[in-house]
Parts: structure tokens; C-alpha cells; sequence
């Protein structure tokens, strides 16, 4: 599994508090080659998760990678934000300027597609938003899935929920789009909450970004403060879970994220259900396995990757 | 609603005997400017819809009108295509040639929305198929939508299906796509089995095309005569219901397809209902009009309709 | 199928005008041995379609047949009553004095039961209401089944319903009831709108009623007054159908309703579709035939019954 | 909290490995006043679960407390016995002779309803199978529900099932009656799997069981052998769960049972959810506390309480 070149990958997220997160590991891990960043609505509108991106990559000075707007809404049904979570602006807490960083013109599903053509090897896409993007171009262009290496995301549970005691918020947010990619016979790697709430962003974790003292790492530690008091109220977390990173740091060290196979479908019909990542963990053998699950986070060297990465991005300076 | 130019349209179809017949109308009459054919999955694979497309222009000479392939399966679930009603090629019955006709290049959905944006007036999609196309155009494009003048569309039902007790075979071969279709807040006329049932193919219209005496006539007889014999099999249909046309009708003169406003949703949940449409006749106040749905068909002057434009085409030769 | 002597039955019902009609047929009729009255939460409260049942007996001079409440609620779930479609009384229209007919102590499954075992020949069950009084029967006394002779429903249809477009309000008042009567084995005939439509109280009707001058006729001419209001602002019907009495009516003289065998099974789980008898007419060979389904109405003798019946009450004079 | 008298209980049970231990602690614990036993289909057919239970009254010698055999069947849909975890008899494991306590000739539901009835205070009801027969005492006798003190179930979870992923056993095998018990207003405690995966019967308990040297120590030893290898085998448990008894010491003593206020509604619709019980820890404000829902178990006293009971049964000696 060990690899002496990075993993190329494509990340697909909505940012956000822990998509930025994402966005600064997935840029500063030497482990991982950033192809591209495309965005979906999810934690807030598409226009302002593009936004944040850009925000994001402005601060951390990621001006090399292109970054693509992608889907509106959710393949069936209506839209939901997650405004309560990551305030109105899908990034409350810290305070932007103006982005000195541009989407390009193309599509989200339009760019992933051609990072996918045009890379010599296949890429891994790394969606930590609703899945979207992912089924409109496995829909649309179903040929990509050749150059697809895997499906590494972020969402569900093989227990309870987080938007309803059923259903993560990513897969409740476009559950059909969760589905296509479940059953898409790729090779799919959930992170859902049974590990992400094993990244737990402890005053240790944020004094260590803090006394790094750059401009990404203040935001991180902002991010990090603004996300605690949402864990704290709305689910009495003693610190918060920071989900995101944890998808990408399963790609930069397997190794990170001990994972078990499994069978998992998405429940589309149920009353109170709907969303629910329905994972066999007892190998029933009328259920054949479909993805791998993450179940256990080495939550130590979690953090070190993070904050290594937020330290290296730190070194270069914001865009100018 | 009298124009004095004909209606451009774009047809959607996955031929399939009556898309045959409804392709003829479309290209055959005056009042529609036909300007497009896409083809879906649905009735047999979308290879072999985009073949049977093909077939049918080579026969009626239809060279001028591009024609591209779309989706080979649909937006949720699996796909299910209509060989005991159409045969194994989709449109068993005649014998075929190599056909003289190529398909474009271009995916379907591409091809939709490059005649959405270049024509100077908004066009109708006349889909016939399911809604696949649509839906996925719709998704993708969200901006297209503007260009679109009117979605007609053969499928669905008020009352009972045809592929199952409660579900018509082009809304339960992509539940998903319909319910996108039906939300859109385009205007949406259903021509359902309500009204496609009332254009059978009695033995006097099985005349009349005979007595025309052209390939595309001898076509048509063929067509009706395989098509005969599976209604009369697996339904007891004394001469069969010419489903597609009937769209393609209410474009072409709206005055032959009687229509009343409707609440229309499409199940996706049911157990046993999955791809009904439920169609609100009684004006319920909670359940606002979102579609017209067709109950009732002038069939003398529709049928006159169809003749007429099937013997036009007889004119001008086979495609060379 | 002719007998001499007349069918034992037990009526269940929720009276509801067409209710109040059917218990007339039940008890006029001669080829018709009406043993019970049952009463079932519905078109109204149970209380009030009690009181209901003991009017309408008051007035018919019923006295000999013993009347028993039921269950005040469905088996799961929240009860609906059609307050809209009966009045505030469920039996809106007519004025009724205080009723001189008692109910019995004994609850609607008691005295069933009572009904079956003491019976010395199998007795038919005619529910006109929702079907939780027998759903209870079966499942608290299983042993019963073997003295049911058949069960002979007003309820469901093959087509679109009346409470939603897809359901029927009998069957949707109490959807799992219903599932566990169509899954009984046992023989069942369901009348449902696709007859009871054909069952239309015609201005001709009411006046060979009215023509009557009894006490038992003028209640009808008031019943179907108000009744033939109701289903003309709601549904826009020019003369209202009378469901009820069609149940009686077969059982009384089965050439009067043609049937035709069918798999029929309730949705339980639809979105939009809740409560719709699913009914399959083609004979696919997965869907195993458990019911008849009423296609025909002779209305002609229909009414001819009816009348016949309410003629024959009125010589016997009210209860004293 | 404290009373100074035994709570007076009707089990309504299983058995099954864990209903029979359930069942000892219910007649052995001083705290608790056993007043009757029913039965119902679950872990096999109420005809096994019912010899099952005689058994066990037989080898620990209650011999006064009546035992009625209650529903074969759930409300909706089809049976499911559980002969993989508890074998084919519902009880594999000891040999068991001829019992030689009898049932009594009256039905659950109607001995349930008699002992309400009778007792001078409300009653505490412990249903640890399927809630059929509770379902349909709360539907024919809605009047019951005044003498009802409580009711405390082994059944659901708020977090995996067990019998499917979403969903545990004894509300899976009739979700229907869990949704009317859930539903009733009655004060419900639910003991699922959260609180039962605790509740394991370690080497030390088998030890302490077996040093006891009684006959019913000696099944308990037997039943808990089959058990743990089925749990082994299934789930890959290193000793099993005993989850029966942590409802009846719920009762015995509240403090042993650490619960939580919940919102708890039962998943009756979803594809692969079905029987889930869907509870919300988080106190949405829109969903109403109906339940109290069980999250910790003090084990060690749990297992004191449990080896207290079967040790004071073993001096009385077996029914003779």
C-alpha cells in the first residue's frame, strides 16, 4: 500500500468548518497531490461554500489548484443547510477579506472529469459534502469511472445519526446522490461519525495550532473556537468532532483509519430513516461488501498530520 | 395558442414501436419543427433505442435532424427495459437495413442544451422515453431551464399503470427522474395512459396507412402488427394503444388532447406503488397545480394527424 | 350458488349515510339473514356511528337484531373521520328523535365471535367501514376464521380513490386492517368505487322512494338529499353513489355485482399512496389471486332491492 | 421511588434463554410481586414459547402463578422466529422432562386484562418478546390503560440492532404493536440493546451459578452455554448478553437501570430499516419525550440481583 509518490486527489466539499480543515491537509500534506477543489451546497449554499473555498485558500495561500462550483441542490427533493451548525455564512467565526483566489468558469463535475482524463494515473475524489457532484458525474459521464482509483468520503454511520438520530447530514442531504455512489461497484471508503467523532479537537490540539502563529493556524484555531460552542449547545460535546480531515488523512496514511468491510446501503424510503447509512458490520452473508467502513482513528498521529500540514502551508504565506 | 410557425421541439425517445410512430409524426408535420432526437434507456438499452432511432430515419428520410445518444440507465436503482412488450431489439416487427443515418457525437443532454441556447425561442422537449435526459439536463443546467417553453411528455397515469397495477412503465423506469421533472416549475403536460388508451390503432387506421403504399407506411404496419399482438396478448387489448404520438399531437395542435390543471407527485417510497403518479383531479386546496394532465383525445383528428404526416414523409425517399 | 334460504350475516359498519341505506338492505331483504350489527370508528366517532346504527333502527323498526360498539380507533396510527362527506352526526340530513333500540353491553368482537360460534352454518362478514373490528377478530380469535363463510367488503378500488387520489377513505381510515383481511385466506370480495360509483341514487330513485311514504323512505329521500350535496361540491358528482348497500347486494343476489378474481394488496408505506388497494387485473403469475373485485353493477336490480327492501320495513312500522 | 411493597408485574415473555432467566429473577426477587405469565410468538412459536415457559416454572417450582399462551402471529405482515440464536425448541440447550405445570385456558390478553382488573394498584407490565399481546390488550381493552402503572420492555435500541442492522429483534419481529405501545401515552421504559449488550454473563457469573448447585442454577449454567456459543458464533461476542432479566431489574430496583427521557417513534416504512426504534438523545424540540429510554446498567448489581433470585428459588425444590 506504501507509496513513494503522492496520492493524486480531487476534493469535493462544502466548506464549512472542518471542509477547511480538509482543504488546508489536503494542500499541505506532502502525501497527497491536490488536483483540484470543487464545492457543493451542503453546509450552506453552493455560492457560499465557493466562498469559503476560495476564503480558505486565499489565507492558506493554495493559488495553484483550481476550484470549481459544482450542484445547487441535491439530485431529488429540497435543499437543507446546516445554518445552525456553521452559521450564516457556512463559516462563521473568523473574519475574511476580500478572496484573491478565482474559481475557474467550469463546472465542478465538468473539471473533475477532465482532472480525471487528463492525469496519467487514476485519481482518489475526496467528497466531505453532500454527494452530489460525485453521482452527476458518475451519471453523466459513467466512462470516468475507469479513472476513478477510489471514493474516499466523508458521511454516514454504522450508528446513530447527527441531523437526525438516523441519518449524518451528508448522506440526509442528498441520500439518492449517496446511493448512486454506494452502488456504484467502485471502491468507496466511508469515514462517517463512528470515527470522526474519534477527531476530537482537544485545548491541547488548539494550543498546539496556536502557538504555530501563521495566518492558516489562526484560523484553524478560530474555526476550531467557533465549531466547539456549536458541539457544546446543540449536542454537549466537550470538544468538537472535526470530521473532514479525517477522509483526507485516510488517504495520506491508510494506515490512520483502521477499517473493516462491509455492506452498506442507504435508506431512501423510511419515515424517520431517510439518510440512514445501513451498515452490516456481522458479515450476513446476503449482503455482499460494497465499501470499506472506517472504524478506529489513531487520533495522535491524526492531529500530527493536521497540524504538520497547517505549519507547512504557515511557511509560505497567504496569496497575495 | 394558434402560432403561425411551427412549434421547434426536441424529442426524447427510446424506440420502441409507438416513439417510431410518434418520431414520424414529429418529423412529418408541418406545425412542429423538429430539431433534435435523443434517446434514452427504457424500452431496450439505449444502444438499441439508439439504433431503432436510427432505423427510423433511414426509412422515413429523416437526414436533417441530429440525433444523439443519452443515458444507459437511470438516476436511482436499476434499470428495467420493456422486452416482452417491444421484442428483443425494441422494435421487433420489420426488418431493418444497415442504416444510412449516423448518431452526432455528442451526449444527449449536450445536444438539448445546445439547441436550448442557440435556438432564438424557447423550445418544447417532447420526451417519450424516461425522463432520464431531463432530469439530468435539468440538474446540470439548471440555467437552461429558462429556454424552455414547455415539458409534453407521454407517461404516467390518473388512474391505473400498465407495468404494474399502479405504475406506467416510463415513470417507473426512472421514478427519480419524474419526480425531478414534475418539480421543476416548468410548465409540464402529462399525456398519460388516461389518454394515450383512447389512440388505438383500429383496423381502419391499420388501412388507411396501408392503403399510402410507401416504406414508412409499410413501417407503420408492421410496427402495429407486432404491437397488436402483444396488447392483445398480455393486456386482452382488442387493437393497440399508440402511446407516444399522443405527445407529440398536443404540440402539434393542442386542441386534439384535452387537458385539466393537476397536482401531480410521483411515489418513490410505496411498496407496491413505486412510480404511480398521483394525480389530484378534485382541486385539493393543499395540493396546488403543478402539470395539465391529458384526459381526453380527439382520436378521428388525431389519427388523421398521423396519417397525413406519415404519407408527407412518404414523399420525399429513404434516406440515401 | 342459489340458495333457499337466506345468507347469515353480520353487518360492520360506521353508519354514514350509504351505511344507513346498507342496514335497511340488510334487514329488508329477504335473502338475507341479518344476525348482528356491529359499529366501527369511520365516517364519524364511534359513539356517534353507534348512535347512528340505533336510529336508523328506531326508525326501520328494527328490534330483533342485536347492535354492539366497537373499536374507537384504528389499529396503528391516528383515526380519521369524514366529517366533510357525513356532517357533524355522520348522518347529517334527516332530524331523529331519541333512538328507542339499545346497543348490547358486548364489544363488536364479542359478539361477532359469539355470532360464529353459535351460528349452525358459516356466516358472512359484510364490513362497510374501516376494517379494525375485524382485523381484531381475526388476530385475538384465529379459530374463527373456519365459521367465516366469506367476508364481503365495501371499501378500496382498482382505480383512483376518493379520500386521496389513491386511496379510498374505508381502507385508508385503517390500512393495516385492511392488510391483514386481504392476507387472511380467507374469501374476500371487495366492492369497491369501481362498482359503488355505478350505484348512483338517480332523481328517478328518489322519486320511487319518496313514492313509498314511509317513515324508513322519507329517512333515505333525507340521506340522499344531503349526501347528493355533498358529493356535488366536492367532487362533482350530478347524482351522489350509494357504496354501502352494493356489499349487501352481492351477498344478497351475487349476478347483481360481477366480479372478477384479482391479487389485491394494501400499501402501507407510500408517500402519497397510503391506503391503496393495489389490485392487479392482468393476471401476472408472481401476483397469486386472494379476492374477488367487483367490476359490474346491474343497477337497474340493484335498486330494485334496495327499494324493495325499504318497502318492506315501512309496513312493520317504527320501534315503540 | 422506594417501596416498601413488591411491585406487582405481569410478564409477557418468549422464552428463550434470556426470558427464562428473566422469568427466575421475576419469581425469585423479593422486590417484585410475579402475578401472572403470558406468552407470545418470538423466539419460536407461541406453542414452544409457551412449553418453554411451563418448563422453566417446573424446574424452579412456581407453581402459583398462572401462565396463558397469547398470540401466534404478529398484527401485520408475516411471522419471524429467532430458531438460529435459541434453537429449535426456543429453549436449546438443558433437557428438560415432562412439565408438570399447566397452562391456563384462558388467553394472554384476557388474563392480562383480568388481573388489571383485579388487583387493588395499577400493574407494572414487562414485556421482553414481540408486543403483540400488549398491543392488542391496548386496542380491545383501551379502558386498561388506567390500571396500567407502567410498562417496561426489553426490546429496540438507540443505537445498531442486532436481528438486521438497524433493527432488534422483538420490535422488528411485530413493529406495528412496539408503534402502538410507543404511541399509547403510557409511561414506557424501553431496555433495549444499549443497556443489555451490558449485561453480560461473564466466567464469574457461570461460576458463582454453578456453585450454587440447584436445579434451576444448573439450567441457568445450561441455557447460558448455548447462549454464549450462539453469541460466539453470530456476533462474535466473548460472552453473551442475558437481555431479558435488565427489564425485570429495572423494576426490582430503578437504580440499577440508568435511563434517559426520549422522543422514541418506531420505523414502520423503511426498506432496510424497518423495526428500528428511533430514538432522540438530543432533545429536538419537536419531537415530545414518550419514553424513558435505558443507557446503563450497573452490572454488578444486576448480576447480584439475578444469582439472589435463583438461589432462593433452589431451596424450594421443583414442582413435583
Amino acid at each position: 500500500m506504501r507509496r513513494d509518490t503522492p496520492v493524486p486527489i480531487v476534493l469535493d466539499c462544502d466548506p464549512g468548518h472542518d471542509d477547511a480543515i480538509a482543504l488546508l491537509l489536503a494542500a499541505g500534506d506532502p502525501a497527497v497531490d491536490l488536483l483540484a477543489i470543487t464545492t457543493v451546497a451542503g453546509n450552506q449554499t453552493v455560492e457560499k461554500t465557493t466562498l469559503n473555498a476560495l476564503r480558505v485558500c486565499t489565507v492558506a495561500g493554495i493559488t495553484d489548484v483550481p476550484v470549481a462550483a459544482g450542484c445547487a441542490r441535491p439530485l431529488v427533493r429540497a435543499p437543507i443547510v446546516a445554518g445552525d451548525v456553521h452559521g450564516e455564512s457556512g463559516l462563521d467565526g473568523p473574519r475574511f477579506g476580500e478572496p484573491r483566489v478565482r474559481a475557474v468558469p467550469e463546472h465542478a463535475v465538468e473539471l473533475t472529469r477532465r482532472v480525471l482524463t487528463e492525469h496519467p494515473e487514476p485519481v482518489t475524489l475526496v467528497p466531505t459534502g453532500p454527494l452530489t457532484n460525485i453521482a452527476l458525474l458518475l451519471t453523466r459521464y459513467p466512462e470516468c469511472a475507469s479513472s476513478i482509483r477510489e471514493i474516499v468520503l466523508m458521511g454516514g454511520s454504522a450508528g446513530r445519526g447527527n441531523r437526525t438520530p438516523a441519518a449524518e447530514f451528508n448522506i440526509l442531504a442528498d441520500p439518492e446522490a449517496a446511493d448512486i455512489v454506494f452502488r456504484s461497484g467502485l471502491p468507496v471508503t466511508m469515514c462517517g461519525l463512528d470515527v470522526t467523532h474519534q477527531a476530537l479537537a482537544t485545548d491541547e490540539v488548539v494550543a498546539r495550532l496556536a502557538a504555530l502563529g501563521t495566518e492558516p493556524a489562526r484560523m484553524c484555531v478560530e474555526l476550531i473556537a467557533f465549531f466547539a460552542d456549536t458541539y457544546r449547545r446543540l449536542w454537549g460535546f466537550p470538544c468538537p468532532p472535526v470530521h473532514d480531515p479525517v477522509a483526507v488523512a485516510r488517504v495520506a496514511d491508510p494506515s490512520i483509519v483502521r477499517c473493516v468491510d462491509a455492506h452498506v446501503v442507504v435508506e431512501l424510503r423510511g419515515e424517520y430513516t431517510r439518510g440512514a447509512t445501513v451498515v452490516d458490520l456481522d458479515g450476513f452473508p446476503d449482503r455482499p461488501v460494497n465499501a470499506r467502513v472506517a472504524m478506529e482513528l489513531d487520533s495522535g498521529r491524526f492531529w500530527d498530520r493536521v497540524i504538520a500540514a497547517v505549519e507547512r502551508l504557515g511557511r509560505r504565506g497567504p496569496a497575495a
